[in-house]
């Protein structure tokens, strides 16, 4: 039995608000349960200098937490002078995933940053990030669509993200905090629309694991992406 | 005429929702129009070394822009490697402010921290942070009341912030941004439940002001803030 | 009866000594008291990127504390790795203040940099440098006259800055340490030779203070200043 | 044709030549064709502040690369000032890779530091860091079993690492810079000596992958690390 | 010639003002010539952590310039946020070689700290810096002998030092800034009262130095530091 | 009798092996006894900003140690965030040294930086350093004739260094950590292929020595010396 008493292939319920803030280009309010992220994409209009006079453009990400979006609160990176190695490889990781699903080319030579700042945190907030920043990067994609700054299709196919572990010994999806600090294994699996793998990323927290547990965790992703990609679908039409 | 056509003595639609995030023993969503701050205070049994072993407690603040809170996405000063000028000057004014309200021997060893997080910035971010902290904070004072933690009164009044400016020649009240870039002088008002003054910064962007420029400005500021009094009055009543 | 047996509107003595080094355009040590600050005013041909081809130029100001210029060693910020919250506060003030009177137009495409480093401070550090750094700042656009290099008038007034503070009841001007470590209210002021204001400031270190407080204390800094400036003038002269 | 003429499941040659410095507690040499790194194991009697007084012991990780290791230099870190996102995600996934096969409790509260400093680099630091890690963890170990300073077994198996990819359509084991460049996809595999996975790490550089994909690299990954842990075995006997 | 028209052996004019800061236990306005340091010691009850509980104390420097000390402004270190190699260099070696003049074990476990702050530079900074440092710390060994704080002698000799430098061919004493930068050989020389050696630095700017041109150095030296040595006499007497 | 028992003018075993990393222009593993240092030189078609359009190169050089060169774990200086006081020291000391036998006019617009990382430190790293990156200079200004980038000749003389000290009251040549801990002064000598002398530094660790000593060493060191440059020669030839 989950603590949150969710069957085991059973989704957080998942929310994902557009338009949430006024400035950007495009923003996204995602939830997965009590895990909250705020997402924004910005448009800019130039590049970072080993990329330029190259004819295509770049997706970058930067992840941030709230001091008190923890249970006990967490130092300001801000006060502290640097991201810690956690934030680093979170960012790295939105990046790439949302990379893999857009035509550089297609951008132009133009830089999209996503900003995801998470709200509240209850596991699951890499996963939460990459899902809501899809939906943010569309909506940027099409404030530039509405204005003719595009000739061709940038956006390849969706991509979302989850969370999948083997909890007391049953593979289960889309951990919460509850279920990831037992975990025996944790992976976090960046899929496409169309059911291809972007990133996969499984660590044994405890003991190593059985090529059998892996592709329980994968069959079990590649289910809750797929939801996840619909609801994406039903936020953006 | 003001941008946004208030009377020169009307605040922006101003909103104090509590309780916005889970763990925080205190939180509070403030809204001064299209300015929203998400202000959390966090209680910790420990000290700054310097303070320790002298009987009393402390309150300190923190304060952050998220990246595209503002207009043009602002640097993220985790990436940059340190806060700001402007970032230290604010969340030092809203520490000194909150003090200002407490009894620090009352409080007992304890810190609390508030921390301000910017959502979106239509200017007059650190009144409206200041405004929103008193009651995250007032919320946090509670929290230790029904557990017992306290023996005497740690809150010994409402503060509240409000800024004003001369704005094409009239003395106007709570800046928006489209005002704030214009005005010629520029000032902030920290005051407590009963009129009194915590903290004053008045600033000659362009052309020094006289006396009676400033008495005017103070004289709305009282105005505004024995308004945002009333609301943080309904807001934990 | 204040620690140094001064009158309440009485400042403390007051010098202010041009062309203390030989490299800078101008340059002052001025003293108010034991508090003694020694101020350079830097031309350089180049401004901040931000301000290019504007046609107009900039005055910024940096401010530091020789490590035992305190009663205790302060630890060097160069050492430390940053400018402590304080120190940026300051530096952004004397900046702020110094620019209200000049006409960057006039100054054309230039920066003047005004250093203000403590030698021995007691209280008033950032009010003594300012009143000094108009001295160098005059004296560095004098240096400019003389070579033909500007046009038009660029200083409109003079500028200087004096504390007052509510100590044991009372409200005096120019606190020195020993008052400034006890006073309830504690404020700086900077006002144009024509008495104008450009920048205030006043905190309740203890207690919230009334608008007739306050208003006591700006008297009293009208006064400081004038005589301020009537020094200022006579060391110019 | 793999550019250097191997077989798409032949590893470049490897040699793991231990005690190659005269301080540490344990050292390997590792090669994996052209990419050279020193490893080093230190062992502390002493433990990050968060870890004390728990009945366990610590294992961490720090990597860097000699300016020179690359084809064009690489600006030094400790020069830049901080440690690059590149250099923090393989530091935290080698010590976690270690910590997987360490009882921490029968290690005592003492820290095992590994250095994994690159000489050379040819593709695949991360997996030679890694399976050279082992070794000089396992003679550091022995060290300490030599001095009667452990009272159960530390080490409950072999780790080993290796990179697979899909190289011009084929998956292939062990890339080096020339495959890892030009590779659609890249993964790395950390696994135990009986065949379980620690971590995984799938990355779709250009176009996302199928779970077939995937599964082949992992058949490849398996044989790759069966042979890394003989080696292993050969070169601790 | 030289450009000030001095014999080869002449010193600049040189001054050792004692008692110019009115809280440092010890301190020295010391000039050679144009260049102006102003030095403090301080007395701290505390220690390195690496140095406590072994019954000895510590003497230390730090060293810094005035921005506007230089021909041209130089960057402030507080502001950009590091020492620069040329700082750190020049206060290790004044902190060497003040301490190879104390009984470290006489002081007791006590720390005194230097501060050599540059208010003008013209060649021989860091010369200046140790001749003054010695009288500044010499008055803070007096201040506590007053207290009765010291048991045995703790300043065993006296400390000075000179640069001298081959300029036009022509070995000369205490080089200016205008010698120093056509110099081509450069040399400092830190002496006891006695005439030994503390340290010798010597380098060729432009061709290497022959022994012989190196011993005429040191022969001027040491007549340079006697000269300096008795006027620190007569400065402390 | 030396701790290594070697007669007082004798060198530890010298060895400079080249072309010991295969992207590096120039490069050489040098070992003096117990310590190696692995020196790489690379070109590069760029110059810092202040030496840009002079129609002159650079050489400049970058020192660090890995953490475990040493008896007891150094902490790495990536990961501290800066580098430390005698890293900063000792890379000055090795650029200007080369630099002292290049002409950089001939070198033309180009930098050439050596890289000395210590993989082993038992005394005498910076003289080992200087001594193998005269090699890996040759090397690399080799690499650049064989491609005709050069006209004239850039390297003027050999240059190489060794420290000298006095060990338990007798003059000693290369000291070796046990002997550098322990000694009363210890000198650092740079000298060129024709005796004459780059650099000298010389300390006294414990008690001021008299110049009759320094001569002494000083004549250790040109013995020392022209035995390196001996080696140097068959190394390159």
């Amino acid at each position: 039995m989950r603590p949150s008493r969710r069957a085991p292939d059973e989704l957080r319920p998942v929310s994902l608000e557009r338009g949430v803030v006024k400035y950007a280009e495009g923003s996204c309010m995602v939830k997965f349960g009590d895990t909250h992220v705020l997402v924004t994409a910005t448009l800019e209009e130039r590049l970072p200098p080993w990329l330029k006079g190259q004819g295509r453009g770049w997706v970058t990400a930067e992840y941030g937490m709230l001091p008190r979006a923890t249970l006990e609160r967490t130092r300001r990176e801000a006060s502290a002078g640097k991201q810690g190695g956690r934030t680093v490889e979170i960012q790295r990781l939105i990046g790439r995933s949302l990379r893999a699903a857009v035509d550089l080319e297609a951008l132009g030579e133009r830089q999209i940053t996503v900003d995801c700042d998470v709200i509240q945190a209850d596991g699951g907030t890499r996963t939460a990030s990459i899902t809501g920043a899809w939906v943010a990067l569309a909506d940027c994609i099409n404030w530039m669509k509405t204005r003719n700054m595009l000739k061709a299709n940038v956006l390849r196919d969706n991509v979302a993200a989850i969370s999948c572990g083997i909890y007391q010994g049953t593979p289960v999806l889309d951990l919460d905090y509850a279920e990831d600090s037992e975990a025996d294994t944790d992976a976090n699996f960046v899929m496409t629309g169309d059911g291809r793998i972007i990133e996969v990323q499984g660590t044994a927290e405890k003991t190593p694991f059985s090529e059998g547990e892996f592709l329980a965790l994968m069959a079990l992703a590649r289910k809750g992406v797929a939801r996840l990609v619909d609801l994406q679908k039903i936020a953006v039409a």
